[in-house]
């Protein structure tokens, strides 16, 4: 992977930082409200939303939602709100997921169902669900809240799509770009468009929002599912090869089986859904991904996506925040280096 | 019970008939709306949501949002939005309820999660909440969007809290109030007052269909943990004892334990929340109940809620919708009977 480590991922890291100072006043406000709607008087509620939300996470999703909004200048504050119900949509799903795929870990920490169990995640994740549409009504906006509640079907839709493609090994290229798309790139789509709507934005500027949001969530995600092969464990918050032993259909295995061999094919189809597959069983599955460069190509697919959505960015006029968002772009595909 | 049963049994029938009949041209469009909405390319999807949706259920709550709209005589057709969107509404909390609650029959048949598995059936639970709020946000009225999404957060927070209060022999009687105003009648009151809304209805008229449907739906559900010891299992689409052997605490669970002598509390306390109780025990703890006559005495409390709905439609304009509105809140509690 070393030999693909761009020359701007320096740039990138740098464009972090300017994201995250570009923000900072505005994340402060959505990250109060999200810790009070987080509140009830039912003491469980408060306890498992906020274990998952202090566990932090990136936070990238209301980030861009901020940051879309203060791009086109005319913020009106709605996207606190939007930013905060983003961020609920996204932990209402994380803790639902935990409970579908079985899932221990989470952010570095047991997973809330580890604690709580499932039947609490559950519930909790309705609670978040239902937080988020109250917050979008408050603001009065119908075309923003239908962008949520969309993404919000659609999110589900995905969800139950790679669900029933799991341990397939007839999954094609497409299924998986229609998984991802769903499941990730349209809350990052929704979180940026709906942005664009709180700060004004014309038709022209909302189209160049959703198609960044889009083409950075698709990338975004491609990278996750590199990683979960390649990061280590403390810094992914999850356990390397997960996706293998939940039987996730994931870029790198549908590369690999296109072109592997009948005795690779036996070796992968093995450990694919199978929770005892063993370290060693993992690191020869991974030794035969590398055999075909299935990592390398899947960070390629994932960089054509980054080149579109920095490429929808000139549907916006230029400004220092333009820029930040398409160096920010280029960073999230760095971390698969 | 026999002796309880009320001289206005027969009017009640004949009252869930003349609401059938006065609704089912409404009823016609929200059913095709409601099975269209189920729809996905996805396949699992609208399979699962089918297989639950058209084993019926009552429709009790659409028919009640359908009914208010009539009421007030200007309903202007968002009511039919709205009507499937609470039905929506309450199949996702089933689909969810199931999962956390390990049931294996819903409506008389094996539950959606036995055939399909958990995951499944909380993924589409979402999905119907996603599209239940599509279809609200569709009708481009934000007054009811709120009152749906504030329902959403408070029946998930009310499932919480039973589930706190699982196994709980200390759940006071007012625990109890708050688990079902929360996780039951607020469905059905916001079922009442969207429907208003469709209806054209004042605030005076909002604000009785809101306390006409928190009334019934806390008279509903009392009658409905009654059943749940009291009820054949062909007939409620449930096993008798479920709530026993799930550790609930309902009403005739408090109403016995608070005057139980030490024995009867010990025998109680057996079978609460134990999966493997047996006929003979459960038939054990009715007898006690029994003794104490819980039962009767929770169908007081029921049929006091029924006299508070009835007393509310005074604020609506008389005519024959609100006859038969007053009749059913007699009819739904003569199911007790």
């Amino acid at each position: 992977m070393a030999v693909l480590a761009a020359a701007n991922d320096e740039a990138g890291v740098g464009a972090l930082d300017r994201l995250l100072a570009a923000t900072a006043d505005e994340m402060g406000k959505v990250n109060a409200l999200i810790l009070s709607r987080a509140e009830s008087h039912v003491e469980m509620v408060p306890q498992l939303a906020r274990y998952l939300i202090e566990a932090g996470g990136k936070r990238l999703r209301p980030m861009l939602t901020v940051a879309a909004a203060l791009l086109f200048g005319k913020a009106d504050g709605a996207q606190t709100n939007y930013a905060a119900a983003v961020e609920f949509m996204h932990n209402a799903t994380l803790l639902h997921d935990d409970v579908v795929d079985d899932s221990d870990m989470r952010r570095g920490r047991p997973a809330a169902r580890i604690i709580w169990g499932n039947p609490a995640s559950v519930l909790v994740g309705d609670f978040l669900l239902g937080q988020a549409f109250l917050m979008m009504v408050e603001t009065g906006k119908l075309d923003a809240l239908g962008v949520l509640a969309k993404a919000a079907t659609i999110i589900a839709e995905g969800e139950v799509f790679q669900l029933s493609k799991a341990k397939d090994v007839t999954t094609s290229e497409a299924d998986y770009g229609e998984v991802i798309k769903a499941k990730t790139a349209t809350l990052f789509q929704a979180a940026a468009e709906v942005g664009a709507i709180a700060g004004g934005a014309d038709e022209t500027g909302r189209a160049a929002m959703r198609t960044y949001g889009l083409e950075l969530g698709l990338a975004f995600q491609i990278v996750d599912d590199v990683l979960d092969y390649r990061g280590e464990s403390g810094a992914m918050g999850k356990n390397t090869g997960d996706d293998l032993r939940e039987g996730k259909m994931t870029l790198p295995v549908i590369l690999t089986l296109r072109e592997a061999n009948p005795a690779e094919r036996e070796i992968i189809a093995a450990s694919l859904g199978n929770v005892d597959t063993s370290e060693s069983a993992l690191a020869q599955v991974i030794a035969i991904m590398e055999r075909h460069n299935a990592f390398g190509r899947s960070v390629e697919q994932a960089r054509a996506h980054v080149g579109r959505a920095r490429a929808a960015l000139a549907g916006v006029p230029q400004s220092e925040m333009r820029n930040i968002l398409s160096d920010i772009a280029e960073f999230y595909v760095s971390r698969a280096y």
